[in-house]
């Protein structure tokens, strides 16, 4: 998607590592209307597929997700990472481990809200390694809910999260997808459907 | 607001210790056009307050503060909850003590988002101690960034959270404030303006 593919080029900041910010616009402070653009472009492509409920993972997925239901009609539901106490039998539960924030931590949602009835959008605003969303969809798994697809806002096309979801059989849209990154801003990028 | 007061008789849930769940519309699985409907009432009341940013907190604030930064059409930003570890001095910091989670934790903004410049209108789904909105406030103490007004959905109006808040002089819009609630599902609500 051009647009969002000209913002990251002059939004965007690498450091090294690989590590990209984007958080002038996506993910600490939130440019609404970009998300609600966004949202457009993975309601065009999932439109269709009957989808009973949005699932995100806190808490950077909220807002593009929120924008997402909206589009829907449908309720957003967002995984709460928690510490593994206290944790009842009345949730899903996935563990988790973070690339960005090299730990691991615990997914869960509460039970009421996903179930076999569910055909599934998962969502989410970045994707690198893809532990997140390889998380959220174990979650499903446990619901006995149907993933109709997966959106995401800038995948890292460098890192392996994409090409396993694809392998794995999942209609994945990214947004922007990019190749490689220097941290002089140069960003080469994939050729996307959006 | 009649509304809201409504759905949480229906759909709260009280627990031991005054813990009241809201997670099947307001803060686990999201109700987008209930969030929405919620926002046009604090649009309505700060709409002539020249607001130039919506703050909330992660996680459960952000999907109401998308829709009121929508309608006012400026950015949100969300004050991220961390450990203290590798904080930068390129973030304001607040340590919040959370009487939800008994755990104490540092919320921080990156500077560039918020500023002196800055008209706030802060947002939040759910107010007891007020310990976050607190923080909050500190953060835009430190940014010297002037508030508009505070914005909360549920109140717990038998915590000192929201008396707090109107003694420091804040102009709080509380939706529905809870000024009784029994485990079998009895409420009893204060007037409100909404």
């Amino acid at each position: 998607m051009k647009l969002l593919e000209d913002i990251i080029a002059n939004e965007g900041r690498v450091y090294p590592g690989e590590v990209l910010k984007v958080d002038s616009f996506l993910n600490h402070q939130i440019d609404v209307s970009l998300m609600d653009r966004l949202a457009d472009e993975f309601y065009e492509k999932f439109k269709d597929r009957e989808i009973t409920k949005i699932l995100t993972i806190e808490a950077s997925g909220i807002p593009i997700a929120c924008s997402v239901a909206r589009l829907f009609e449908v309720p957003l539901v967002f995984a709460k990472k928690t510490a593994s106490l206290n944790i009842g039998d009345d949730v899903y539960v996935t563990r988790i481990s973070s690339y960005t924030h090299k730990i691991d931590y615990d997914a869960t949602v509460v039970r009421d809200y996903l179930t076999s009835d569910d055909m599934v959008l998962l969502i989410d605003d970045f994707m690198a390694i893809g532990n997140a969303m390889k998380g959220l969809i174990e979650i499903c798994d446990q619901a006995g809910a149907q993933i109709a697809g997966i959106g995401i806002c800038i995948e890292k096309g460098f890192q392996p999260g994409g090409e396993d979801l694809r392998k794995m059989g999942y209609d994945v849209l990214s947004l922007a997808i990019i190749d490689s990154m220097s941290e002089d801003g140069k960003f080469t990028f994939r050729k996307t459907e959006g």
